[in-house]
């Protein structure tokens, strides 16, 4: 077992020998301010410390222009598994509606037997569920496209997908009551947002794990985050879990609306598109240490991240620090759910050199993190940011992360140094 | 499979037959104001919506006067099993400090072969785990000692227990660093706060489950909660578990402290007194619907409520709606988690008449909620809200809570009426 180090007591104090301050006599530590004095009051909802101020999510439109909102979640600050909703992600397309909630109403509609409208009230009589389950954005990581490592955070790269525990009605519980119509393939589900996002989901998803979502960590849903009640699609990419959901309508094809026709598809490099590709696929990213953090000596670290599949439960993470040349397996925190995150964990000694830390996850379906090498030659890399040669946004970027250590300071790089790829790396990898 | 019901879409539109409202010609919903404007800004670190106002912890000592200061989750108003932190239970005894984490020190001294300081950053570096546990109280209940039932919600009544997920250290992990002097027996842990709060453990706790907790629900521990760490001790008593700790002191016997030798021992009927006890029995209670909830009319409910025990997982919980003398068994939440909150559930349909909800529960240990009569003959009942005669407060309630339904409201009892004790309905059960 490696374990870390301690400073040791007597250097830090820069007194006596190792031991010799045991038992009664020693006084070790001074008073600080703080516990010479009352403290503040206890607030009715509590908030992070203020030495916390910079743990916040990261604002694509802090002036609310008209246009979209994206807050990531700084997953390099974070540990466990859990996203609090303070820093749970959104993303909003319209701002953040103030939905008065004996106000909003739920209609089922379309080709249904028996129209229904729920309300919150009407719907806290149901059966209900309590689920651990990622949202990811399928847009996260689109920067990773690119050519050229990305030099971030992983708040940056990855910070469009959180975890919490969601408690809410089955959609399938509502439809035995509404009826579906034989007719029925999909249903087109809408917000009420002023945006109006829609998306169609297929039905034979509905009356799986699909919910209506009322609580997020306990507590309500938070307005970014569907306030008050969200179609909530484990493994499904973001943009689908519709927020402020008000409609479900059963209709026999898609849509085909602006969003799922253009906006969320995905280009592949030989000209097709997946129009409808909703999983979110197995994937990992190391949060601890990674960019912004420093290393500040050789030693013992724990190497330590995040995996999650739309397919179901992670099987397995293999760490590397040799950028892929070999790899460990690293210890899964348990319980390990289906379509939630799961931390894993890795000992490591560093010496002191250039390291290359990567990641890779395998599901339970069978599915694995493809490699760099891999993954670019099936859906294409580009040398802008975040969209592809026609405009559209780049999506489902599931590929490694890695880590480049020097003597200092963690930086990005898909491979050992900023400008050389570890084609050959990934390649035994 | 008893479900809810909806409202009918027809009746609630005033409008047409069932059914006939089907297909695209149906536009059910009017624009509610939200629908039609831009929204808010999306903030840096979210909060729940203003309509969710109310939902807040109740505070014992709002003005910050110079005393304790209790702050209770408004259980009644939750779901799920995760406490959101800005909820979380807390108490305070000095108020909370403003303790930057850049100088907090804790030092592990005494009877150890070599003292050592840890800081937040040198603690990153450790391996971590991450668990789901519950803190509460011992006075946690201390009302429902009473003689005659009190009339609260079960924010009143149960409010200083909490549920998160806790990230750190294993003090099993530090002290392999230190070292144990085999004369060792018991540590003594002491808070950085200026009340210095302090407490006696065995070590063999420490061994065992013993963390140093840095993150509760993925964000850096609150100040109400312990920042920048906290010594947890899943399954014990919440003062045991010593926020802000910065000493841990290995010594042969008790410290005998002022806070474990009068204000967290519990006084028995025969005069006798619980000093050390440590572990929160089983316990459950229903939160669904509850005192402060109003059931308009009769029909389905969900009867939903929380249990936990200091021993490990909850193996069953028993419900009656009839003051105990029926009982079915709950459905219990996936993942049931050792020594952490488990969500059950159980349909029901109010036929409109008097009833009384009740919740019992067993733990894998084997251990069992204990009925009223049971409780009292072993521990004691008194006529004042939360002290018993020697003035000592009341510690560990762990019996049976009712509800009693009415026309209108639910309201608190042991039994079926206010003045009504269930001593026969709890004797048969």
């Amino acid at each position: 077992m490696l374990l870390g180090r301690g400073i040791m007591f007597a250097g830090a104090m820069g007194t006596g020998a190792a031991g010799s301050l045991t038992g009664a006599a020693a006084e070790p530590l001074k008073d600080d301010p703080w516990s010479l004095e009352m403290g503040s009051v206890v607030p009715a909802y509590q908030v992070p410390s203020r030495f916390e101020k910079d743990v916040v999510r990261t604002r694509s439109n802090p002036n609310n222009e008209f246009r979209n909102s994206h807050a990531r979640t700084p997953h390099h600050l974070l540990q466990g598994t859990v996203t609090p909703n303070g820093l749970f992600f959104s993303i909003s397309h319209s701002g953040l509606p103030d939905i008065d909630p004996a106000q909003h109403k739920l209609v089922i509609h379309g080709l249904v037997k028996q129209p229904l409208v729920y309300t919150v009230e009407s719907l806290s009589r149901y059966p209900m569920v309590t689920r651990m389950h990622f949202l990811e954005c399928s847009g996260n990581g689109a920067q990773m496209f690119s050519n050229e490592p990305v030099q971030a955070t992983a708040q940056a790269l990855h910070g469009l997908c959180s975890n919490a525990e969601w408690t809410g009605v089955l959609l399938s519980t509502l439809l035995e009551e509404t009826g579906i119509d034989p007719k029925a393939k999909w249903l087109f589900g809408e917000g009420a947002d002023s945006l109006s996002l829609h998306r169609s989901v297929p039905v034979k998803k509905a009356l799986d794990d699909a919910m209506i979502a009322l609580y997020q960590n306990g507590e309500r849903i938070q307005p970014g985050n569907g306030y008050p009640m969200r179609l909530l699609l484990p493994g499904y990419q973001g943009n689908m879990n519709i927020k402020h959901v008000r409609r479900i309508k059963l209709i026999d094809q898609p849509a085909m609306s602006f969003y799922e026709a253009k906006t969320y598809s995905q280009i592949l490099p030989d000209g097709k598109m997946w129009l409808f590709h909703f999983t979110m696929e197995v994937k990992s990213f190391i949060t601890q240490p990674s960019f912004g953090h420093s290393l500040k000596e050789p030693g013992y670290y724990e190497i330590s991240g995040i995996a999650y599949s739309g397919n179901g439960r992670i099987s397995k993470v293999l760490v590397s620090a040799d950028g892929g040349k070999s790899w460990a397996q690293a210890a899964l925190q348990e319980p390990v759910l289906p379509k939630a995150f799961t931390r894993f964990r890795m000992p490591w000694r560093w010496d002191g050199q250039p390291a290359v830390l990567q990641s890779r996850a395998w599901d339970e379906s069978g599915a694995v993190q493809p490699l760099r090498p891999e993954f670019v030659a099936a859906r294409g890399q580009t040398s802008t940011p975040v969209t592809n040669p026609l405009g559209f946004p780049n999506q489902h970027y599931n590929s490694i992360t890695s880590w480049g250590v020097d003597c200092i300071r963690v930086r990005r790089g898909h491979g050992r140094r900023r400008n050389a790829w570890p084609r050959q790396a990934d390649q035994r990898g």
